[in-house]
């Protein structure tokens, strides 16, 4: 009848982001976190299901949201502009303007941690007196007492669980992202949870199913992750349940049911399970998107699950009598559905060294495709590229061109081995897997030589610039966003409470001076001869804008074609809508301007 | 446990608009408009009732939204940054980015009129060609055909309703807001509605109940309107329902049931009512809220009804078996119940004239009452100030300010003889009722006599403005927004299509050059002595922006103190939520500076 234009790339810029949520205990009402008014705030809804409403105002990104027991308070945690020096505000029940609660100078981290069952004590971490191991703390909300529990030491040490009694604490100590050991203190009495301490593992999640019992998520002398169990009494470790092949990546027990929810990991999905107390009955619950981020469970057994698919953004669900998935929010892509997106392919080439490497592979739609492929090198480095809605590869794709992303070594999701193989080598095996999978794009007859660009965000960003100084030949041209530039300065530049895990991550840049300088991308500053588009947040806290500027800087003087685009008031990500669409608009020009 | 501060004001900067909405046919979507985002865009929900998802996003006022019955795509009108040039949009029925469908020139515009029922033939009016009277067209969306149907002569003339046969047209022809005639077309056929059209009377929202008859509201040869009914072949009216003390509004026909919903409005609040084909088994329902915007009655017999309440912002109900309410939509203000708000008392006074003057009176509860109050004169001058959610007022209210608005003369909802008291009398009558309900708020102590303000936008800048030059001594300080400062220069500036109804309105410049003299603002600028604020939107066509920019100047080159807040991209009114918050902040620091 009336002819409408096929569905444009402004369409994706209006997506939204649930960022977290928490449903009360009388699960009558539902809070999360949203950029739907232009900002990050809290947004209500009354359940079963309902109207979203305005919950608390204060334009600023969301760290965590916890609903007081007996519904008289929310707590609520907020940083400045994405500096992610978060502090602890609390608002009335009904909501309104957030209230400082546990707040210090600008640059004090305040983190929460627990609150007690009758909502008067709160348990959190702070940077104050200790920035680069932290100090757990104990707040009582009715008389403003404030008491130390735990002086952080070595790594940066938090308390992920308390007992109901609140006498046992389970604390997590962090060497590096492949390196967290876990603790449980009872009066001055400390246990390691697995055998041995310094064997690198990881120990988190830990949840009490009673005072003296504590299950928890390990890798202690496995490649996956699997549920082990702490006998606190008899100070004995045992294995609890492991899931061929997949990684345990959270655990949650419902008492009144006596069952644990597990989500686990494996490649670029995950999976979602139940499974009894004696960890007997497993039953894979199927999960409605591929991308759990968060899970709840209510008193009543009620299941609220956050999470998203490559072409579903956001979405909150609950699982209704074990069987039927409610979604509770609508948050779609403007006038768009499911079948208008581009769902990944799941590839696999073998790298240099004959290494399997997962990718995913995006292929524009015919009636879309521009003959241009984009190299998408994920940030972390450990993390990975997984079937998670994009909406900036979604812009790509609906403007025609394909998007290849693989998961080099270093990545999680594919054992604890592979994600170490990036640890104190940032820039050879990495940027030779992502070669090998730029040589296999054009040995499939994916990707033309001469019509590849480069685009990568934090260490993606970092391995765009290398691979552009290294390899120049390859790409059309570059966008950095957020990269590293500099190992170097990005050594001193960190956060203090990431301090602790340099070491085992980067090395030292000064026993490790040479590997610093080749895997340093300024070291080739002569190679990057194509135009490039640099993206920096001016309050980025983990890759600061100096890592930017200077390497903006280095490049203009030597004359090449460098833009720059610096976001105020963002920090690594961008939470405002205004901004997420500037930078969007500005790469889509940039990648037009290059095309040709 | 935590002790929150009261509510403060920006609670209320928090509040949204929903200006309208509709509901498809099959009833399984409503579309709304709401300024949710920051800016007025059409959201949608999926029925029978859910969370709410963006559905058009272009950021500007909407002015209509019509769904295509067999569901194919959705109409919408909008105009430029305030400056009320609707033109009409498209977009597919899932959403998307709005399509130019009846557009043109920057200043043209184009009024949506009826949508046929097979989704077809789009019946509009156009200034295109008669930017004074406006032309009737109906476009084919088929094949792009466009018809002229009728070209506007002697008022603005619109087609008000269509026959399902498509050979019967309605038109109203406005001369005045309180003369506007109504007339049946048939081929070359032309029947007035009424008995008589050179009596002033007012004929509106006729529904044709068959192709030959036509139920109308009008208020000919009465105080009160009330429904009529012309049977075209008979070429008969007749009265067909009136109630007593009430003036009918509205009228919506359900075919299906054989009956009208009606609703009415007496002075500060309106009703809804039911009846049956015959007139008879008039059944009042209670409605959900005091002010109703819009209600829509769908196939299956649901209502809908858009409206507010003093302490209560638009939502959307729906009517659950004809008897139950639900509320569809959670607008809110954030973190506050209506407890929190100030409900107005209804009081009424009498003028100099012995005439009585009903006033909503919004007194400041005492914990927050600061002693001053703010003397508020409506706009229109032909409309009134009601029982409605305005956020402003709750501000002020917030602050301590009590506020006090009079229906002078020439308000709405007191009878046919009442509104007309203001035509060809903008500045003698309603400004001595004003004086009258000042003097009243003396006597009764309620303000003290040196803690008044006076604040007025549209009409009610005006009466502000001359208030202010005429009787300086009653107040601290006065803010004007968007007010008419010169009857000479406001009579040229109007829009076109305005320009018919003017004469009545407010006379002739030349024949009436002493009364306009009189009644224009700056002819007291020697007056004004007060500390006065000004607040103009840069696109209003109404009250253009000369119209503030002129008595600025004027008291500036005086020496007096006056602020100017100009919103670039706003018109005759503030949909933009910053723009609100600005105007809003910017008020409240006025006020504050000059209580002292």
């Amino acid at each position: 009848m009336i002819n409408f234009p096929k569905p444009t790339v402004e369409q994706f810029f209006r997506t939204y982001m649930i960022s977290d949520f928490t449903v009360s205990r009388d699960e009558k009402r539902l809070i999360f976190s949203s950029n739907l008014n232009g900002n990050v705030n809290l947004w209500a809804m009354d359940l079963p299901a309902g109207f979203p409403y305005l919950f608390a105002q204060r334009d600023e990104s969301v760290s965590f949201i916890k609903i007081d027991p007996e519904n008289r308070f929310v707590l609520v945690g907020y940083d400045k502009d994405g500096d992610e020096n978060h502090q602890i505000f609390g608002l009335p029940y009904a909501g309104g303007l957030p209230q400082p609660l546990l707040t210090g100078e600008p640059d004090e981290k305040y983190f929460f941690s627990h609150l007690s069952e009758d909502g008067k004590r709160l348990y959190y971490m702070t940077s104050k007196g200790n920035p680069t191991y932290l100090n757990t703390r104990v707040h009582n909300l009715e008389d403003g007492s404030d008491r130390l529990l735990l002086e952080g030491v070595e790594g940066v040490t938090e308390l992920s669980a308390v007992s109901d009694n609140e006498e046992a604490f389970v604390y997590s100590r962090a060497f590096a992202n492949t390196y967290v050991t876990s603790f449980v203190k009872i009066g001055d009495e400390m246990h390691n949870l697995t055998p041995d301490a310094t064997k690198v593992h990881i120990a988190s999640d830990p949840v009490f199913t009673d005072d003296s019992t504590v299950y928890f998520v390990t890798n202690y002398d496995s490649e996956y992750s699997y549920v082990a169990k702490f006998d606190i009494g008899a100070k004995q470790f045992s294995r609890a349940l492991e899931i061929a092949g997949e990684s345990v990546e959270s655990l949650k027990w419902h008492k009144e049911s006596a069952a644990f929810y597990i989500t686990t990991e494996k490649g670029v999905a995950d999976s979602l399970y139940r499974v009894d107390a004696e960890m007997e009955n497993l039953q894979k619950l199927d999960a409605p998107v591929d991308i759990i981020e968060k899970i709840q469970v209510t008193k009543s057994g009620s299941l609220y699950l956050l999470g998203k698919s490559s072409t579903v953004p956001h979405n909150i669900f609950r699982l209704e009598n074990g069987a039927e998935w409610t979604r509770l929010t609508k948050n779609i892509v403007l006038g768009l559905e499911s079948d208008d997106m581009v769902e990944p392919d799941v590839v696999t080439y073998n790298s240099f060294d004959g290494m399997e490497i997962e990718a995913l592979l995006f292929r524009a739609k015919p009636e879309n495709d521009n003959g241009h492929t984009i190299f998408w090198p994920h940030g972390g480095p450990q993390a990975a590229e997984r079937k998670s809605f994009r909406s900036m590869f979604q812009c790509f794709l609906n403007r025609g061109y394909s998007v290849f992303a693989p998961n080099f070594r270093g990545s999680t999701d594919y054992g604890a081995s592979f994600v170490k193989l990036v640890e104190q080598d940032w820039g050879e095996g990495p940027r030779l897997d992502c070669l090998a999978g730029i040589e296999w794009l054009f040995d499939e007859g994916i990707s033309d030589r001469d019509k590849l660009f480069l685009v990568g965000g934090s260490y993606g960003g970092y391995m765009a610039l290398l691979l552009h100084g290294r390899h120049p030949e390859y790409f059309k041209a570059v966008v950095d966003i957020f990269g590293v530039s500099d190992l170097f300065t990005f050594y001193n530049s960190v956060p203090e409470h990431w301090k602790p895990m340099m070491e085992r991550w980067i090395g030292n840049p000064e026993r490790d001076k040479e590997r610093f300088i080749k895997d340093t991308p300024t070291t080739y500053l002569d190679g990057m001869v194509k135009p490039m588009l640099v993206i920096q947040g001016a309050k980025d806290p983990r890759v600061v804008k100096e890592e930017s500027d200077q390497i903006v800087a280095k490049l203009r003087d030597a004359g090449r074609d460098v833009e720059y685009l610096v976001l105020d008031d963002e920090g690594h990500g961008f939470s405002r809508k205004e901004n997420e669409i500037a930078v969007y608009s500005r790469m889509l020009d940039f990648l037009a301007k290059h095309q040709g």
